[in-house]
């Protein structure tokens, strides 16, 4: 089983990565073989190369993400409410979202899915 | 596909229902053969009337439940933090939870998975 803290820890190094525009720090927190799926019923991506490359198209909207109450941590899994802002043409936009993270053995995220839909985005 | 306006309603009336202490109504949200796993790794509750009897049971703790942010609505679920109160020897206690139910296309819950764990008890 992964170790609670270390999930704790891998959600706010996701968050900080993220905001730091690292596209290579947030896929290191992925296992090889991993996937994301964001938002729900999107295309899944396999894999750390297709993961990163996923991030690195999203950081280039210059979006920074903002954690909203504490993780939950539930056996292999943790969730967490976080908010996108971002801003362009002007206007700041926000989108209000839901995370899974499920970790292996070695800490490491083996599935991620993204909960948010039109009815989440704020500005657009 | 669920209409995203009735699952929003459906978390609405599930904390309504729940903090009214009726587990009937708590139930109604749901299908006939739907699954609740609160909290993940927990056994399974299958059906309306095993899903009746944990609410009940939940219920006689005098918990009640309190949104934290949006409902996230993602294809055919909705996702959900919200915080748990209760009261017992004279001590406030909370949990702070995150929810995703799954919906068919009549607009029922057939699956609930609650992500909470200690690290998340608060008080207690």
């Amino acid at each position: 089983m992964p170790d609670p803290a270390r999930m704790e820890a891998a959600v706010r190094a996701y968050v900080a990565a993220f905001d730091a525009g690292s596209a290579d720090d947030v896929a290191a927190l992925y296992a090889a073989d991993a996937t994301v799926e964001d938002p729900i019923g999107a295309p899944i991506h396999h894999g750390r190369a297709a993961i990163r490359a996923f991030y690195a198209g999203a950081m280039q909207t210059g979006a920074k993400l903002r954690l909203d109450g504490p993780v939950r941590i539930a056996g292999d899994y943790a969730a967490f409410a976080f908010s996108v802002h971002l801003e362009y043409d002007g206007a700041r936009r926000r989108i209000d979202v839901i995370d899974t993270f499920r970790f292996n053995a070695a800490n490491e995220v083996v599935e991620m899915r993204a909960f948010w839909g039109p009815a989440n985005m704020t500005g657009f």
